[in-house]
């Protein structure tokens, strides 16, 4: 074992030391540095007066990382206000080298610009280190948590005190969570005797274009990655039904286990939005457990408008919607709804004797290790909670709605040029297309892929804007989520521009 | 679906809600707000002004979090002032009702007196929502997880350079990542095959007290809870290596495919220390992956007078460590450690076109979501690498020594009372008693067990002390965790003579 580059300090000295860390006077004045420096930085970003994302290749940024670190080894500050210099130090260095969500050019990943409000509800719950695993250890956060699931389960469909659900630290750990539920219930003993015994072998049936945390899932509960049968996509790239009906009747007639039907309210590629009332009678009709993964799409439901969308989300057995997607709350909170109250309990069958009190055994039921895969668990529902108690699902509705039409108004745009070609007409704030100025009219369909590829790594490292790319039927394209209400159409208009300037100047090396 | 209790806002009206919640003016007034609000309450909580958990029944607390959801129903704030004054309403409520983890009466489960200024660090990123799945989308968060992975596994033991590892959403998904590698590892196809074609079932070695999460592994990685074999303990509820090497020797004979050894750094019940070096000595010589839990004990290393507690860690093929435990961070901050760094792929075997760049292949390699479970990962070693950055290891040694000495002057004042029966010397701050007053000498076991459990409850829900319980071989024990560095050996001195009151009481009904 290497010894620490610190030599131990006496014990009077490790008392200083751990006294000038906690001092809440000391605490008050860093906050409010913290404060004036994060509030100054949203009104540069969201004014646009910076870059996206100031980009530094991985290694100058670990290595800085590093000197920190090794500052810190020198010695800790010796009074308050060289701490305050150090702290103000190192937050402005976090925040001049990170990616600008709030920034209007941000059109890229769904990862929201996120309520700033939201993560000052989180940071009182993590300063005071509010935690659950059993109720006596986040008795709010427990309850709010609670509250948060009701509300939500109810707008999402279904009926009020007939479901039940739970909060956890991600859309990929929340299908997971919902998939070892369907698992465990409907392979009878696999938690306890593992699946070496199940003969044929089960399968998973999902969305073509499932996210990939669909078919990890697979991998992760010993089903294996091989036995996901993908349901082929109609012309909107959603869960064909006829197939699935298909697929489903020949693997009944072959008596081959079907751990569950796993469909997308959207999927990722392109944000198209599975048909969930006719997938639902189908998997009725075959008895097969429906799952939906609505990660992304599940918010569509605070819409007057858009909730059509998610029409027969509350027939799904499990369902998984990330609050910090289309409710913007910072990352993470992922929600996991059961349609049977009972399923609560089936993902994880076990107790532990220092956490569960056989004195107060209905206290268990508020215990939320028993639901959850984690056991000290974040109170990650506490920016929702404030946001939502704060200014009601009206604001949820005004950012689906906002981010929703603008993404229409995107489609119009684009489809008045002549060398830009959407994809198609998006169903939501997901919308894909292509750059194709005259130049590439006589290129090969991979030099067009490739010219996609670099335009993009252009623009994103020139810090003008932030969009993303993927690929369809094995062509690439450019890809846009509309997730930052603060991004208005003049700002897609300068997108245009700025990749027909950077294109410009790729085709002319 | 029901109706969302608010009617649709016209456009400009949604726009005008949105600008209000995006306000930077707004988030610094309430930052402020809430800054003075934390650094009071905790100044109260630190100097044992109040209780340590105001104890309210779930219902009630549940019924108060709705109550402010349908409040904001009614109508978003008027203006700035009202928006202020709802904010401050629903932060005191929080902080009102919580657990109060910074008190010095806080003696209870492994979850820490978290370090306050961790948290103004990880608000930085939080409310600027920088995520991982990839690098572009945090690029500042990747590289001081990069530098704290680096530091926190060389500090653990490992050759500069020559392991790898990675942070992700607590010690039961670490726990699940690493045991996923092994099983993937071990046993050749799984992660694409599944387990259904493995015959003789492949088993997981544990420790017999391990943390609740490893046997849950074993259900949810598809090897079955009953496929845990448990490793029986020493005198020191130790795993003991004699039986370990007999196990495997007989595994190995009958050709039972082995995921991996589980130990504990330490276990939970009673915080006992494993022999790692002679356990890595037999792993090693039947060829068996060595997973190491030090979820707890792992930041023993950062303390020249305990880091032998875990000499021979680096021997392990996968070891986490909770920096949320014993290096006092807020929840969630969990670290998963390879000894071989090609491990790091070994968990998760797909890529989504979406996320993984053709067009720059070499940046994959700083793309989080091929190593972790979690697509969007929160910047969670913020905190971690801002306290570190500012104090140095040498405040990670303090809160070490201070926490465990503590539990050591716990131990022989117990041991000095004619009422109290500590169940053995702790290893570390993790520490197993009994009150065993006069009057209860004649009582049954069963009736001594009963009575733990009920002063234990009866001290909690006073609100003068928080402390725990467990079980050891059938019987109901007392169990503190001395995880508040502000914690002194004059609060422990009151817990004894609070016990006894309260054990008077509950004796004279």
């Amino acid at each position: 074992m290497t010894e620490c580059t610190n030599s131990r300090l006496p014990d009077n000295k490790q008392r200083e030391l751990i006294t000038a860390a906690y001092d809440p006077q000391t605490v008050r004045l860093a906050g409010e540095h913290m404060i004036e420096l994060l509030s100054k930085h949203l009104r540069v970003v969201q004014d646009a007066s910076g870059p996206v994302l100031h980009w530094f290749e991985p290694n100058e940024n670990i290595t800085l990382a590093h000197k920190q670190l090794a500052a810190g080894e020198i010695g800790p500050p010796s009074d308050v206000p060289e701490l305050l210099a150090r702290f103000d130090e190192l937050v402005k260095q976090t925040l001049s080298r990170g990616q600008n969500l709030h920034h209007p050019h941000y059109v890229g990943h769904q990862v929201p610009a996120s309520l700033p409000l939201a993560s000052l509800f989180d940071a009182v719950t993590t300063m005071t280190n509010q935690v659950m695993a059993i109720y006596e250890m986040g008795p709010w956060a427990t309850a709010i948590e609670r509250a948060i699931v009701n509300k939500l389960g109810e707008t999402l469909g279904f009926p009020a005190g007939e479901f039940t659900g739970l909060v956890t630290s991600g859309g990929s750990l929340a299908n997971l969570t919902a998939l070892l539920t369907a698992r465990n219930v409907t392979l009878g003993n696999s938690w306890s005797r593992g699946l070496t015994s199940h003969s044929p072998a089960p399968v998973l049936v999902a969305h073509a274009e499932s996210h990939y945390c669909v078919t990890r899932s697979a991998g992760i509960l010993g089903l294996g990655t091989d036995q996901v049968v993908r349901v082929p996509l109609d012309e909107r790239r959603r869960m064909n039904v006829n197939e699935l009906d298909a697929i489903l009747t020949d693997l009944r007639q072959k008596n081959v286990p079907i751990v569950a039907v796993s469909a997308a309210a959207c999927a990722t590629p392109i944000g198209a939005f599975d048909p969930l009332v006719d997938i639902a009678e189908v998997c009725q009709r075959h008895d097969v457990w429906l799952h939906v993964d609505a990660a992304h799409g599940g918010a569509a439901c605070f819409s007057a408008r858009h909730r059509h969308l998610v029409e027969g989300l509350h027939l799904a057995d499990s369902v998984v919607c990330d609050a910090h997607k289309m409710m913007f709350m910072p990352a993470l909170c992922a929600l996991v709804f059961y349609r049977n109250p009972e399923h609560r309990y089936a993902a994880f069958q076990q107790a532990a004797p220092y956490l569960f009190d056989p004195s107060a055994p209905g206290m268990a039921e508020f215990d939320n290790g028993v639901s959850n895969l984690e056991c000290t668990k974040r109170a990650a529902a506490m920016g929702l909670w404030g946001t939502w108690s704060l200014f009601g699902s009206r604001l949820f509705e005004a950012l689906v709605d906002t981010t929703f039409d603008l993404s229409q108004h995107f489609y119009e745009l684009l489809t008045a040029q002549d060398d830009f070609e959407p994809y198609c007409r998006p169903e939501c704030n997901i919308l894909v297309f292509r750059h194709l100025p005259v130049e590439l009219r006589d290129r090969s369909p991979t030099e067009i892929d490739q010219y996609q590829l670099q335009l993009r790594r252009a623009v994103i490292q020139s810090g003008d804007y932030y969009l993303v790319q993927t690929q369809l039927d094995g062509r690439s394209y450019l890809r846009t989520t509309l997730i930052n209400p603060l991004t208005q159409a003049v700002h897609l208009q300068g997108l245009l521009e700025n990749l027909r300037e950077q294109g410009r100047q790729l085709l002319s090396r």
